[in-house]
């Protein structure tokens, strides 16, 4: 399978299934890791019809216990220890994550051959890798949830060779160190990788922000701001936008309104109530705000 | 959709599901009762795509509390709740179901607005309708586990009209009430619905046996003699007996001895481990055992 950084779409619908579409479900593919935003029922059988490998999920990220969010975390544990898993996973979600987790294994009578580790979500950052982090950020549901901010690290500039030459650095393997950030030492002189890099080049690192379940509410804007993808729950279009207000969710409209006021690159609506057959309504009515939107589809691919 | 008398497989993928299969269910469709065996993760989605109406299901039957067997449960209620249902729903399963049940709804935060019964099942009739009945038979695996035998109620003969008027009986609604197996006074003598019966019409009513996980054993073969259909796991071939003992699980040729052995007229293999992908394999082999086997596939319907 490629390489590829990429965005893989496992499920769109919200609240129930459908014949044609699973429960809303996203994994971010990115440098070797794989990781899993929500895990509702179904999970495990919408990774096998995709390209995602189940084995190499080790981050799991949960927006809320609502069942259309979590049902599938048993049956997913449950096939990797059947296929022989020996390495952690981490399940990442609000307040009382460790017992749901530990009920949910109770209940499947499962005793993994794998550490399943928790994390208690809060504000802020809460997984920070060499090469990204995801950032959570607390939405505006009926429960406590969250959406969650996935940062690929700002790139400060290119390794300049001329630059190094010109300080004296040997051509070889110091030149590899500096590369990868670490100081060296010519003739008793300690070179730093800032010396040599070209900042012409900087580049900052993508962002791809995903909001689950919320009323659209300003808590939010911040942490999302600037997002080259903002994915957003959409479950109801506007004509339902007091049903959408009581249920606490968003319709396609105000998806479109914080795009725009976010200043999203893209926006991709998500999470699309089982009631809803055609897509293009929701991208319509999200364009009336903010011009480049998509809609999701089961098994759906972005590549990064 | 039609009336018609069936069962319909919704999956038949023992373990895990594949891309191409679901775990492991079974619905018998009869009388405008339609009664679910087994609820594996992804049931609720397989019923979608198939004729069976969620909504409908009043009966669900647990063979035992593996994972793949119970994990569809909260999410058929929550969608059950979803649609309005306000209608109980009975539950039946093996020595705990009830807390099983209860730890379900827990996790799912789901209170739902009908009644969600339970039953823990003993060895013998655990439901008898006017029309059939369903009895429990204790299987040979790992934990509890039981089979179902659904029974049609047998005819004891059809209503003659030449005996009832000889008999006396005006023709009217005493001809209905003894077709409704009710006694009828005439003249002050009472006719009992046996003496207008033509038992030359007598037909046994059909059996169909499902046997879930377990390791062959004739401590249920006489619970399932005789029967119609006899539908029987098959999670290994005959290369792989061993692994069937260790775990517990019948092979193919196990499947036929036993439907040999108890006299069926069909035999259906279903749960069959997803790590095979030949039907004809197993068919082949159960063959040498008894003629007249079929494996089951999802979304299979056998109209009875």
């Amino acid at each position: 399978m490629s390489d590829k950084a990429k965005i893989v779409f496992l499920g769109t619908s919200a609240s129930t299934p459908t014949k044609n579409r699973g429960l809303n479900s996203v994994v971010i593919r990115f440098e070797g890791e794989w990781l899993l935003f929500d895990i509702p029922e179904g999970t495990q059988r919408q990774m096998m019809k995709s390209k995602v490998s189940y084995l190499k999920i080790n981050h799991v990220f949960i927006s809320h216990f609502h069942a259309d969010h979590i049902l599938g975390l048993s049956g997913l544990l449950a096939t990797m220890n059947i296929h022989g898993r020996d390495w952690p996973i981490t399940i990442y979600g609000p307040k009382g994550i460790e017992e749901k987790v530990d009920s949910m294994l109770k209940i499947a009578m499962l005793t993994p051959g794998f550490d399943v580790k928790t994390v208690e979500v809060k504000k802020g950052i809460i997984l920070k890798e060499e090469k990204f982090s995801i950032t959570a950020t607390p939405l505006n549901h009926e429960i406590e949830c969250f959406g969650y901010i996935f940062k690929e690290k700002d790139k400060e500039g290119e390794f300049n060779r001329q630059k190094a030459i010109k300080l004296g650095v040997p051509i070889g393997p110091l030149f590899s160190d500096l590369q990868k950030g670490k100081k060296v030492k010519v003739d008793g002189k300690t070179i730093n990788p800032e010396d040599v890099l070209d900042v012409s080049k900087a580049k900052p690192g993508r962002k791809i922000s995903l909001i689950f379940d919320t009323l659209p509410s300003k808590n939010y804007y911040k942490a999302i701001e600037n997002s080259d993808i903002l994915i957003h729950e959409s479950s109801f279009l506007d004509q339902m936008k007091e049903r959408a207000k009581e249920t606490m969710h968003s319709t396609a409209l105000q998806a479109g309104e914080v795009a725009k006021e976010t200043n999203a690159k893209k926006l991709i609506l998500f999470h699309l109530s089982a009631r809803h057959k055609e897509n293009e309504k929701f991208e319509h009515e999200a364009r009336t705000a903010f011009p480049n939107v998509e809609v999701a589809k089961d098994l759906m691919e972005i590549e990064l």
